[in-house]
């Protein structure tokens, strides 16, 4: 047999580590939430079991119309995923092909490169023009791709693009924008409204992060009804599961648990940003559940050596953050998820551990 | 935007019907199990839930180390999917494109074709040599295809296939034969010896059916560790979520209550083939969790208006089997899934009714 041509160089993606029995491990590497799901996850999924013997609902029918009324749309204009992962790879799938190119933020998220490799397609990255993660929509118009993603707010930055400069990158972009609103709950402002003017916009949310159910895969998009149906067209049958099903829409019912932790890790962010910038560490203003933040040594040094030496005196001490050497506008930077309030008073100690080491000996 | 010219004539996968609530529907359409799942499944998925704001096990290697241990295997021979569907695409992805071709048994499982579609390479359909669905190897080993998937035992006929068949086809045929293994905890034998002498076979399994997980979408392969490295670079980084794989290893661990519920549906499988073969229907020997019949009517005459008449009778008693229109193998038949003794009694009865209404008037 063959392995076809388009994967003879394909590398897969590579994820923040996930330890199975590290001990007592602070994992602030992968942008999980630090609070369980819901109460009431318990009792839906506990419901659910006994019926595990029958296929689940295929379409996820009653999630799209939980989904709908939070947002207030028509259910035609919504599509659940197994993780919102799954739904960029039906983007992908549906909208790409050896001619039609895909393009995308460099850096942003690196699974889209992934994806389009599977494909076969080919991968447009548009630099951003200054160390702000600012980037310009006549790049992405121009660029010739048929289908663009855009992580907004913007990961590993954490920084937020406005709706007018989203709406204008749509409006002047002749192909599908999506936008990967996978932080847009931590966020002042969603690309939500623009679904009421433009159908070349589609909008990618996630269960994993806001409603703490990384461990679940449940993601959903938003958009013109055509879009929703080319790719339902691509997506596997039960693509979403009972369980993921049932605690997804008990989450979603439970908008006032949401809500106490969203507010608990908004209060984290801004504390951990305040003790950044009052030890000068260049820190971009954050709209997800992260920190981008630039480390500076007891001298004031910045650099790739001073940001992995951080990380590894964090790791020696079993605080995982994530170090992204690879690019320019990344490589003297760490991205540090928002934990519980002990958990960032450890992580700032080790901070000052590693910052003036003799005063701790 | 512009959708992939692959997709332009798309039809996706019809699965059988799910109705949502209907009260009281005998269900034996889809060839779910009639029985719940383990009782272990509740605790182990109880105990998950806590952990869910945590991704879960990117490879699902737990699962991995008890399928290789019940199996006799390495861990590197195994590979776990969001449903068997998954591995089925992962492969067309793997191995297939504009120029590798894909082979399947016609009339087969009908998501491969639509597998190949989406990934736009040429289908190559191989028929069968007789009424009771036998092929002949040589026309699989000469197809032409880089990647050929092969139900056994087969659906929608429930018949097995020798393991000296699957053998020689194997040696002969130069791609990856996938052996779709669904249902063959109904069999008597499966193609797992083949795996010792043979690198070009893939076998995939699922917990939909003999598990009773068909709601949990969990389906593992078997094979050379060549062909699951390659796998494993186009699987979505976490395609099983938490619940998933705890109430997989739960399922799996309980292997007395799946012996108990095995016995049970292999010998109501054995009572409906006694009552339709008493009746002179003919039937397929069912190496599977549901039964292929060939119905008549009062006056002992086939065809399909016979058995699309019996599939609507049943239908408006809200006894859900499923008919199969479109290939001269399968339209006079009716595939019926193996339910609990009690439905089983009911569809018998309702069968009788409709041979002869008049003496139930």
């Amino acid at each position: 047999m063959q392995v076809t041509k388009r994967l003879e160089s394909h590398q897969s993606y590579s994820p923040g580590v996930q330890p199975d029995s590290w001990g007592s491990v602070i994992k602030l590497n992968t942008n999980e939430n630090p609070y369980p799901p819901s109460p009431s996850v318990i009792e839906a999924v506990t419901k659910e079991i006994s019926l595990l013997n029958l296929y689940p609902n295929p379409a996820s029918m009653p999630l799209r119309d939980k989904i709908s009324q939070l947002f207030g749309l028509d259910k035609k204009q919504v599509i659940i995923g197994n993780g919102s992962d799954d739904l960029l790879n039906l983007c992908v799938r549906s909208f790409s092909d050896d001619k039609l190119k895909v393009g995308m933020l460099d850096p942003s998220y690196s699974l889209y490169k992934t994806l389009v490799n599977v494909q076969g397609a080919n991968l447009i990255n548009i630099p951003f023009i200054d160390d702000e993660f600012t980037f310009d929509p006549k790049a992405i118009s121009s660029s010739g791709a048929n289908l663009f993603f855009l992580t907004s707010p913007h990961a590993p930055s954490g920084r937020s693009f406005s709706l007018q400069t989203l709406k204008k990158t749509a409006e002047s972009f002749p192909g599908l924008l999506v936008i990967d609103e996978a932080y847009a709950d931590f966020a002042a402002e969603t690309a939500l409204p623009l679904l009421n003017d433009l159908e070349n916009i589609l909008i990618t949310r996630t269960l994993s992060k806001s409603y703490s159910l990384a461990g679940l895969r449940l993601g959903f998009a938003m958009g013109h009804p055509s879009i929703i149906a080319q790719l339902d067209q691509v997506r596997e049958v039960y693509n979403v599961d009972r369980l993921a099903q049932a605690a997804a829409l008990a989450s979603l019912n439970d908008q006032n648990y949401f809500s106490i932790c969203l507010e608990k890790i908004l209060e984290q962010r801004q504390r951990l940003t305040n003790q950044f910038e009052a030890m000068n560490w260049r820190t971009i203003p954050s709209s997800t559940n992260f920190v981008f933040t630039q480390p500076c040594d007891a001298n004031g040094v910045i650099g790739e050596k001073i940001a992995l030496s951080l990380f590894e005196f964090l790791l020696q001490r079993k605080i995982l953050v994530r170090y992204f050497p690879d690019h320019p506008l990344t490589n003297t930077f760490l991205r540090i998820s928002i934990g519980k309030p002990e958990e960032m008073t450890i992580l700032m100690d080790s901070i000052e551990k590693w910052k003036c080491p003799e005063k701790h000996l």
